[in-house]
């Protein structure tokens, strides 16, 4: 039975109804029929070929939830009627250190979920099952979708870097990533500030579990903010004031980057020397840290604050999300 | 009884001979006759005011080695005859968080040996004994001399970073910094490489440990060690290309500065976050870190390479260091 998607046929081109017959159902190969999908800022970056790697027709969408229909004759952990989510990743060499070691994040044979491979913007997927997570029963589908790839790039930092609940966080922008940072940090039981160049976004900011906010425009409300924070978590693409930032780190503070800037990210060498600061990155999260987060999820009320377009309507909540008017995580429903 | 000198009046000029009155011996203190003082690359700042604290006369001098004569009534540690070493700092508040924790190097009220203070290029000083430290019989007083600051700065990152034995180390620069790195490398048990300019000191850099030479301006070289270190040392003061050394890390890889570079450290935001890398910083090293550091060196035979000067020629030892041909760590004879 083929399954029906929207892809995009060329670069920077709006999406199009395509149907594919997927590949035979390989032994560890399970058929999910997905129910709802996020929209990552990487959707965007993909369709529009900003990376040089995508390949066309490109079905994007790497948040999938859905039920499990089928699954190979080598799958033990899952089984049909399961609900199930999948991210960015989709498998991995299974063999190297990084994959011996539970970072399979870090496996350089790692395969994408949209890449070389039809993604979650359609009915069904059919993919590697050792990568697709089921969901807890306290997480909504709707809610749930966004963590797959924007909770698990801003949960692991937390545990990357040793965050602990006696720490003071930071979390830069308030955006698809940054309402998800707030929500961990707030659970993990740290003091946590919002840092934002949008002062209207303080009461939302609150709500999603911070404590105090700060406008990073306010010169004052920065100098008097100096040397507080012992981890930020930066999750704004664009580019900010690396210096500033790294002055409202205390000593042994950490400035982790989770936003791909577009521009190299400069750094005064004094202070981070004399601070022994760090300046670190993290990207999307193993599975066993996935699997992690979406119990702690579960266990603390996280949950992406979301909109939904029907499937279909998929060119309308890119348009959305490019306009940066998403509030604050898009999700297509099936 | 007056302590003679060698002092800098005024900022950019050469030291004169210079003798003051110590201050009376407080119950912590210690007084210490100067055998033998090491000059650090931080000694030419100082004396130049780069760095805007200077104050004058200014006798430089952070690398001490010399016999104790007389102990404050609060001194239990230290006795008179016991050989000591002082390095870059002379106090610090003893109640903070990082006082606490065996972290004085980050105590916001640190006071330096030169700061405030006469220094090292003297016949004696006198100081707190809290930062004086025994030095081992197997140690002899010029070769570890230059290890209170140049060695403690280039040993902590080994212990503040985690580097395993079983990791493969780059240390960049072979100068008065770089061959303790490779030596501390080496006696850490790593795979140690040599990264240089300068292809000519291959020979000396494996005489200090290293099993390779890295020639950083040879493409090819680069090329083909990119993704092979766990732990990059960067000891150079002159601007570096960041993103060519990021790109030489393995993922979960660490580039540790601590040479500060007086322009800022541009790093590329992508190979940051796709391979988890740190670009961290490491000043100077704790109360225990430098204990810990003389009994090693003691035991794996780690020593400066050393030239000596007497003390009435340290002018011209500093022309030396200054022309950059000081191999590879100058030391004042009293």
């Amino acid at each position: 039975m083929p399954i029906h998607a929207m892809a995009a046929h060329a670069a920077k081109k709006p999406l199009e109804k395509f149907q594919y017959e997927p590949a035979p159902l390989g032994p560890h190969d399970v058929e999910i029929e997905i129910t709802h999908c996020g929209i990552c800022h990487s959707d965007l970056h993909l369709i529009d070929n900003d990376w040089g790697m995508s390949t066309y027709p490109l079905v994007p969408g790497h948040e999938i939830i859905g039920i499990v229909k089928a699954v190979g004759p080598e799958v033990a952990h899952l089984r049909k009627g399961m609900r199930v989510g999948v991210g960015w990743q989709r498998n991995s060499c299974q063999q190297c250190e990084f994959c011996q070691t539970g970072q399979e994040n870090l496996c350089a044979k790692m395969g994408a979920t949209c890449l070389g491979n039809y993604g979650g913007f359609a009915t069904a997927i059919r993919t590697d099952s050792r990568f697709a997570f089921p969901i807890p029963d306290a997480l909504s589908s709707e809610n749930a979708a966004p963590l797959l790839c924007g909770g698990a790039t801003t949960y692991s930092p937390f545990r990357l870097y040793e965050v602990r609940p006696s720490m003071k966080v930071g979390v830069i922008g308030i955006g698809g990533l940054g309402h998800l940072g707030l929500q961990w940090a707030r659970a993990w039981g740290c003091e946590v500030t919002a840092l934002s160049t949008t002062p209207e976004k303080e009461r939302e900011a609150k709500g999603f579990g911070a404590h105090h906010f700060l406008n990073t425009r306010d010169a004052g409300m920065m100098k008097k903010a100096a040397g507080t924070f012992d981890f930020l978590l930066n999750t704004v693409f664009a580019p900010q004031d690396w210096g500033a930032l790294l002055e409202l780190l205390r000593p042994n503070g950490k400035l982790c980057v989770v936003g791909v800037p577009s521009e190299p990210i400069t750094i005064p060498g004094f202070p981070l020397l004399l601070g022994q600061k760090s300046v670190v990155g993290s990207v999307i999260g193993s599975r066993h840290m996935i699997a992690e987060m979406l119990a702690f999820a579960a266990r603390h009320g996280v949950k992406a604050q979301t909109e939904t377009f029907p499937l279909d309507k998929a060119n309308d909540a890119l348009a959305r999300l490019k306009a940066n008017r998403a509030r604050y995580r898009l999700v297509l429903t099936v």
